[in-house]
């Protein structure tokens, strides 16, 4: 009896978990993909930014206008840990007893790879000919700096008026079961580096100084206390959090000159950019200081409202999974928030993240064709003439 | 012509600046002393006490049972900082064509040890025969940690019984013109480290943790605006300064797990250190915080009140410059502070503290024969029969 062959799913997920393709290597996982796009009659286009590889393919249904539909991903992954901690090697993808597909990646987010490729592949077979068309965007720069990324290759888009109507990420967005969650936005990130000017003296004299500490508490109790917005239907409320304070030589004899405080906005819809700054200033002014912010913008928030896009990937899983999935907008930053900026849909999903950036990365292979199956009817609903 | 002789106290003031006795170096400092207070009549007791040269000295007056008069103060002296960026060297004393005597030290204090010595010298000269006994108690570790210097001696003293009425210090106490200022007093210091504990976690997850910066703002901005006390006729109002405050690793996505806060009381004989604590916990207290401090007490508050040595203080001052002089309690700690601890009145009596510690430290030279004639005075105010 011979041992029985992988699915095509699994086989390509292992093939793209064996290669070490540690942020922001890609290791030819781009040119495996590729080669399998350009048989699905994909126009494929490198796109070697700086250090970082990335690529953008397209398919026209033939059908002319219509929309378009891009899968978005990345083919690095995080560093593994010392190797022997891991129960199997990190980048020999196996199948263990339980089920489990194991090695760096599996999760986040090569096995989500393999399911979009097989997906478009049996898509494309069975509708040659389709409404609009399929794109991917995929970078070897989502877990490292990702200035060379996705974002780079969205000015690329943006600068020749690419249309992008809907965009489904790969990212592992499932909770305890394969579905179960999907992402439909993400809350804008404002950083500030907040300096409170005072004046150096000696603690004998304070008369003779102004300390910049006892200046600033009261103004920091109060944005500590803020309600900044409520949140709304898709969002949880503005959050507001100071991640390190300083003043001071050491010295406990002298009144510090400067104060020091980073802080973070992780900020809903609800309130903008300009509304967040100004508010903080307010503030500040009120309590008379003197003091200087630099900020530091690391993503507006996005939001995909419910629609074409989110009705479709709801009711594939649904049909799959028989779960109704909830939309979350929790959690930290993705690649979604540069596409999202090209006016798309974005929808994170994949399979679940309990695993993602730890020793023994895993989930079980099944999941991987229940994934395939997903996008595929998802395809069919958005794109089937 | 042959240059002008220096006078006997600027002779010896130059002597002692020469010796380049950095704390907690003595560099002959006090021998230098001792020889001159042995030819003049007095029992020396050196006390070298781990690695700082201290004396005792002192000499009856014939007369029986009487007040003891002790002259205190230190040969050591602050670091020069670069030698270059002084206009004369600051171990070669030199007196400039504007009179002034240039040197590390020439204020704090080796002009005042001059002028004690030559004062004292002068004194017996002329009342061999005196009320009770003056004394000398000189280190060289003032200006560093002062472990083994005054608060040593005093401990000695203390254990011996040795009964020590009034003190002139020669710390440089002078404001604008020579006798201006005398301390007849300091605040208490009492040093704290507070830490106050939160709950580690990421800034996109606040609700996981506990931000000890923000609990603790409104706990920092309420201890910094309290009123203490009013302070008294002899000390201004209590007050309270943050030196310190640090939380965070430098990432800006960490809610740090604790604060730490150095703060420093310059406490006036209305409050106690038990007093000041319990206020401080109660406001800590108040506000929920999981807090812990570890206190460290520099020095009660010491007060001269008007008497026998003020008043003779007062009225050489009068005699020799016409002033009236006001007594303060403001500004840093001193080694009066030990002196105190054996019910002596204390006062601080020297020339203009104005350049003190800095780059080219300097004084009136002029200033020094002032100063020898006001604790001369004071002398026969206090022990002439």
């Amino acid at each position: 009896m011979t041992a029985p062959a992988l699915s095509p799913t699994l086989a390509l997920a292992c093939e793209l978990i064996n290669r070490p393709s540690v942020t922001p290597l890609d290791e030819g996982c781009q040119a495996l993909m590729m080669a399998r796009l350009g048989a699905a009659g994909f126009a494929l286009e490198p796109m070697h930014i700086e250090e970082v590889e990335n690529f953008w393919a397209r398919r026209d249904g033939g059908t002319g206008e219509g929309p378009v539909l891009c899968f978005a991903g990345h083919t690095d992954v995080v560093p593994t840990g010392p190797h022997e901690a891991w129960q199997s090697p990190p980048f020999a993808a196996t199948i263990d007893d339980a089920g489990m597909l194991r090695g760096r990646g599996a999760a986040d987010m090569k096995g989500s790879l393999a399911a979009m490729v097989v997906a478009v592949e049996r898509f494309v077979a069975d509708h040659p000919r389709h409404r609009g068309a399929i794109a991917f965007l995929i970078t070897s720069d989502e877990e490292g700096p990702a200035l060379h990324g996705t974002q780079a290759v969205v000015e690329r888009l943006r600068a020749r008026g690419e249309r992008l109507d809907w965009c489904i990420v790969g990212e592992p967005s499932s909770s305890a079961a394969l579905g179960d969650t999907v992402k439909n936005g993400r809350r804008g990130s404002l950083g500030a580096t907040l300096t409170v000017r005072g004046k150096q003296g000696h603690v004998a004299y304070p008369q003779l100084a102004k300390n910049p500490i006892h200046l600033a508490a009261p103004a920091l109790a109060e944005l500590a206390a803020e309600h900044w917005d409520d949140g709304n239907a898709f969002f949880p409320p503005t959050s507001f959090q100071i991640s390190n304070i300083q003043a001071g030589t050491g010295a406990t004899n002298v009144i510090p000159g400067e104060l020091q405080v980073l802080f973070n906005f992780r900020f809903s819809t609800e309130s903008t950019v300009e509304s967040l700054k100004q508010r903080v200033a307010a503030i500040l002014d009120r309590h008379g200081l003197d003091w200087q912010i630099d900020w530091a913008l690391s993503g507006l928030p996005f939001l995909t409202e419910p629609g074409a896009l989110l009705d479709a990937v709801s009711a594939s899983i649904r049909a799959v999974t028989g779960r109704e999935t909830t939309p979350s907008t929790s959690g930290g930053t993705s690649d979604g928030r540069f596409i999202a900026t090209l006016g798309t849909q974005v929808v994170e999903l994949g399979p679940l993240n309990a695993t993602i950036h730890q020793i023994d990365e895993h989930i079980l292979a099944s999941d991987l064709e229940l994934l395939v199956e997903i996008y595929y009817q998802t395809l069919v609903r958005l794109l089937a003439c």
